[in-house]
């Protein structure tokens, strides 16, 4: 997806709300946002967002000299849906379709994001949200299908804490499926996006073989990202990428991907055609 | 009021929806953007936002060779408020107080703000709403004893549309108090700001005399604004301010000032200790 102009105000936004995390000398916030106000003129607006915001977070880490303002945040939200879990499971068992259910979980565990939408989000819930409503978008026998008759499957994660939605998703797949799961981190911290410490704390790498994507986007560049990244990606069957910052970066490949994510923005409802708080499973291919 | 680091966010997505008023051209609505980032970091805190706020439209005017972007805008809602003006007599007629209405209808019509809010309000039910609830902050006892009691009133006023609101405030005004009124008005057009033509075309030539302020900011600075505002200021025993523009560059002047508006952003819900969408009658006086 390209970067809209409406896009460079939620950028300013957010490179404010991030600098906040990162320190408290306002001063620094201040000099976080005029080195911002500075290299945005240079991009063209045929990047993709997080290809910006990848930049605009590494100022903030310079100038702040905290190599990761989300780490609290991070640690929290795992402890918080790993208390979750039995109650998650509970659900899937005492539902009609157990994989639906996992999907539909995956996708409101999608709201626990600092970038869209800031900390202003309420977990519990969008489960009851999303878990009694339909998908906006929603291709799921396909996507059941797809599951049940791949070999592989790259799943490429998005924040921490959803990372446990995640992982009952895979647990559910591994029950139709013999497909060898691999899950993706993102190299460095960035946002509260899942690192390979989140993943293991969360005990994926008992279900699934964790791959880095070796870079600090919040998202999936992949001319940016580790050789391992790209082999697997290629080789893989099957893509399920979570959330908007996977969507805007892989949206224009082609390759049998689903996207799981809670619409977060307007711009991103426009290039979906869907709206604002809309929870989606959409293949990549027509 | 000063500015603070959340107003850039806010005063770059007034920029890119000015930009969008005044041209089509996204290649001119980016180099607004541009040029806005470029002046940002040159604004120390202690500046109020509108003085940030007028450069930023002189930068979005000279790109777009558009003097007065919200000219249409202006016009359809003086028209607008006009239709009202019956119904909103009627209303004063018809009610308890007809002082305190027509100061609630006057908060009412504040509403009509391209610049806090974007183009995103409804005017009639915020008429409801401020008629059928208490002001939030409510100093209106003082407000009809000053009234009743002075002799010469500088009313501010803030937007076009909203001007048929305060018109019949000064209607009601002139009824309780033989004081003269004089209303001012912003000198060059900036945002849906009220500027003489618009005075004129709502009739308030007929019951108030009319001065600009000289200037093109969407507020009053005083620093800057013509020896004619100075002067009415100065001689004024009782100033009414409309606006949240009005309010960030008076707020700290001792003068006996009355300030009317509905509070839209959570800056200065903070700085007014109050919240987003309340509606105050404020004395700038302890």
């Amino acid at each position: 997806m390209k970067t809209y102009l409406d896009c460079f105000p939620c950028i300013v936004k957010q490179a404010l709300e991030a600098s906040k995390m990162a320190t408290d000398n306002e001063n620094l916030q201040r000099e976080v946002l005029n080195s911002v106000f500075k290299i945005l003129p240079n991009f063209p607006l045929d990047v993709s967002p997080p290809e910006i915001a990848v930049n605009v977070h590494r100022i903030i880490k310079k100038i702040s000299k905290n190599k990761d303002p989300y780490k609290k945040v991070k640690e929290e939200f795992n402890k918080k849906a790993l208390q979750l879990y039995p109650e998650l499971k509970l659900k899937i068992d005492t539902s009609e379709d157990r994989l639906l259910t996992a999907v539909k979980l995956a996708i409101a565990g999608n709201i626990i994001d600092f970038g869209v939408a800031g900390n202003n989000f309420d977990l519990n819930n969008t489960i009851k949200e999303v878990l009694s409503s339909n998908l906006a978008v929603n291709q799921f026998s396909r996507f059941k299908n797809d599951v049940l008759n791949n070999s592989s499957i790259l799943y490429i994660g998005d924040n921490a804490g959803e990372i446990v939605f995640d992982k009952i998703l895979i647990e559910e797949i591994k029950k139709y499926s013999k497909a060898n799961v691999i899950f993706v981190v993102r190299g460095e911290p960035i946002l509260n996006d899942v690192t390979f410490e989140d993943a293991e704390f969360v005990e994926i790498d008992k279900i699934a073989e964790i791959i880095s994507n070796g870079y600090d986007a919040p998202a999936t560049l992949l001319s940016n990202s580790s050789k391992e990244l790209k082999k697997a990606f290629d080789s893989a069957d099957l893509v399920i990428a979570k959330g908007q910052g996977n969507y805007e970066t892989l949206s224009n490949i082609d390759k049998n991907i689903y996207f799981l994510l809670k619409v977060k923005c307007s711009i991103l409802a426009r290039d979906i055609g869907s709206n604002v708080g809309d929870n989606i499973l959409k293949s990549n291919l027509v």
